[in-house]
C-alpha cells in the first residue's frame, strides 16, 4: 500500500482531523497524483452532515496536481504532468451511458471519487490513485488553483447548458451566485449568451456584471419578476436551499428549459406549470469524460476559471463553515502542500 | 342574434339536455359553421364534473362542418367550404406566444371554444360562430368525422412530439391507448418513429400493432420494465388517472423527454429522478394555428385520422359515460345532424 495524509471527518462535523490514508498500489493503468489544490464543494458539506455511522469520510472531488507515479501500462501520462480529477474515477465502460461518454450516468453506478460504493478517500489529501482514463491533462494556460473547481462546479453547469443549446444569443438566467452559479455566468457569457443573474438582493449587481452578466433581477421583487415573464430561453438554477420552482418556470419563454441543479431532493411542480409554453424541467449531475475534456479545452481557450479563495488545507473547517453560511466568493480551494510540513 | 340548438349540462352530470343556443351576429371577420361532427374529449367530462354553480355548459372543442355564412370582411372562406375548429377561438394576437404561432399559450389567455372567460357554448351544437382566423380549411382527403378528433386529441400529442424531435429512428413510447394515445401511436409511426405502447395489460397488443406500433410493454410487469430501462428517447404519457411518473422516467435514455399530457394536476417527481441521464419532464396543452395547419396537412398526406365510434348527438350521455369507463376505441364523435330533426 501507498500511504499519504489527508483531512477526515469521523463524526459528521466539520472538525476534520488529519489522518494517514492508504492508497492502493498502482495497477498497470493507474496513476498516482500529488494533489496540490482541491475545491470545497457544497456536496462535501452535505456528505459530512449526512454521515450515518460510516467510518471516516475524506471529501474532495475537484482537484489538480501533478502525476507522481505511473503504472506499468500507462500511456497518456508521465511523471510530472499537470493533471486534474473530478467526481468519478471508474465506471463499467460498457453500458449505453458509458459508451456515450457519460460515465457519470453509468447504469451500473459510477465509482465516485470519495465515499461511494468503493469507499474511497477523496481529494482533501496529498495523494490520490486512479485509473488514467479518469484523469484529465490540465491544459496549458489554466492555473491549477482556479481550475480545480471546473472539475465539479464547472462541469455540473457546463453539461446541461450545452445540452440545452446555450450559445450566441441565448437568453440565459442564472439563479444563485455561488460556486456553480458564478461559473454558469462566466461560461454562459463565454458561450455568447446574454446572461442575467437572479438574486435575492441587488447587492450582487456589480459582482454579476464583473462576472459577465448583462444584468441582475431581484428575485424577491414581484414587479421585476412579472416584467421578466417569458423572457428567458434557459434558466440554470443553482440554489441549494429548498425553494419554489414556479417563479423560475414563469420566467421561461416557449420551449424554455429550467435546469435545477442545486436541490436534487426538491419535488417538481405540478405538470400544469409546464403546460403554458411547453416548458421543460430538467436536472443533471456532474459530467462524463467527453464533456469534461471539452470544458477544459474551452476554458483554456476562453480564459475562464473559478474565482477562488485559497486556504491552506489545515484551515478546512473554516472553509466548510463559511461555505455553510454562504460566505465565499465564489469557491474555496484548499492548498494541500501544507500537509508535507505537517507530516514531517 | 343567431339561434341554434345544442346539448347542455346544467347540473354537473352527464345528463345533457337539448337547449336553444344564441350565437352572436356575424362580425366582419366571423364565419358561421354548421357543425356536422364533434369529438367527445376527456376534458369535456372533466369540465362537466367540475362545474361550480356556473350556468349551463355546452362542451365540444374538436369539430368539423361546413361554412354556413360569412361576415362582410371574410377572405379565407366561402359558404360551403369544409372547415375544422379546435380548442381556441381567439387570442390577443400580439404577445410573444401569439407571434410565435402559439395562440394556445397567449399570455393574456386565449379564448377557449367553450366555457372559458368568454363563456361560449361549444361544439355539441349545430352551429358555431368564430373569427375566420381560428378556423381551418379541412384538407381534401380527410373525412370530417374521423378528422374531428385531430383538432384536440391530435394536436395535443402532435405539438410536443414535434417539439421533442420525434422523427425517423426515434424510439418513442406511448403510455395509455385512448383518444390521445392512439393518435400518438399513429402520428409517431407516420413520422417514422419506432413506437412502443405501454399498457397495463397485454390485451391491447394486437390493437397496438394495428395502429402502427412495433410492440407493447406491459407496464405492470416489473421484469419487462426493467429490461426496457433507458430504451426510449421520448415517452408520451396520455394516462388521465393519477399515476407515478418515476417508472416512465426510468424508461428514458440520455437526454430523453417525458411529456406527460393526461394529468395536469399531477405533481412532478423529485429532481433527483431527472438527474441520471439528464432527463427532461415537459407537458403542453393543445396547439397553435401554425402547428394545427401543419398537422392537418400531414394527416391528409399520410392518411392519418382517428379511429372513431360515431353516435347521433342525442346519445351524448352514453358517449360521456362510456368514455368515463374507458370503454371507447378510441374516440367518440357526435353526429350533430340529428339536431335538425329534433328541432323541427
Amino acid at each position: 500500500m501507498r500511504t499519504t495524509s489527508g483531512w477526515q471527518s469521523s463524526d459528521g462535523t466539520t472538525a476534520l482531523q488529519r489522518v494517514t490514508i492508504e492508497r492502493r498500489e498502482l495497477r498497470p493503468d493507474d496513476i498516482a497524483v500529488r494533489v496540490d489544490y482541491c475545491g470545497v464543494c457544497h456536496s462535501d458539506l452535505h456528505r459530512i452532515h449526512g454521515m450515518l455511522g460510516e467510518e471516516g469520510l475524506v471529501p474532495g472531488h475537484e482537484f489538480t496536481g501533478e502525476v507522481a507515479a505511473v503504472g506499468s501500462g500507462v500511456t497518456r501520462f508521465a511523471v510530472g504532468d499537470r493533471v486534474a480529477v473530478g467526481t468519478i474515477v471508474d465506471s463499467c465502460g460498457e453500458c449505453a451511458m458509458c459508451r456515450a461518454g457519460q460515465e457519470n450516468y453509468c447504469v451500473h453506478g459510477a465509482v465516485t471519487t470519495y465515499g461511494g460504493k468503493a469507499g474511497l478517500k477523496g481529494g482533501y489529501s496529498r495523494e490520490y490513485v486512479l485509473r488514467e482514463k479518469f484523469a484529465f491533462p490540465l491544459p496549458a494556460g489554466l492555473d491549477p488553483a482556479t481550475a480545480a473547481p471546473l472539475l465539479c462546479a464547472g462541469i455540473t453547469v457546463w453539461e446541461p447548458m450545452v445540452a440545452a443549446g446555450v450559445g450566441p444569443g441565448t437568453r440565459l438566467a442564472v439563479a444563485g451566485l455561488g460556486g456553480l452559479g458564478h461559473l454558469a455566468v462566466k461560461l454562459g457569457a463565454a458561450l455568447g449568451a446574454e446572461v442575467t443573474v437572479l438574486s435575492r438582493s441587488a447587492d450582487k449587481r456589480d459582482d454579476a456584471l464583473a462576472l459577465g452578466a448583462s444584468g441582475l433581477l431581484v428575485s424577491t421583487d414581484e414587479a421585476q419578476l412579472a416584467q421578466a415573464h417569458g423572457r428567458f430561453d434557459v434558466v440554470i438554477d443553482t440554489i441549494s436551499a429548498d425553494h419554489d420552482l414556479s417563479p423560475l418556470l414563469r420566467l421561461l419563454g416557449l420551449d424554455g428549459t429550467l435546469c435545477s441543479l442545486g436541490s436534487p431532493f426538491l419535488s417538481g411542480p405540478r405538470l400544469l406549470e409546464l403546460v403554458y409554453g411547453r416548458k421543460r424541467l430538467t436536472s443533471s449531475g456532474t459530467g462524463g469524460i467527453l464533456h469534461t475534456e471539452e470544458l477544459l479545452r474551452f476554458c483554456a481557450e476562453h480564459g475562464v476559471a473559478a474565482d477562488v479563495e485559497i486556504l491552506p488545507s489545515s484551515r478546512v473547517q473554516e472553509a466548510l463553515d463559511r461555505l455553510d453560511e454562504g460566505d465565499v466568493r465564489y469557491r474555496f480551494v484548499l492548498d494541500l502542500s501544507d500537509l508535507d510540513a505537517l507530516a514531517a
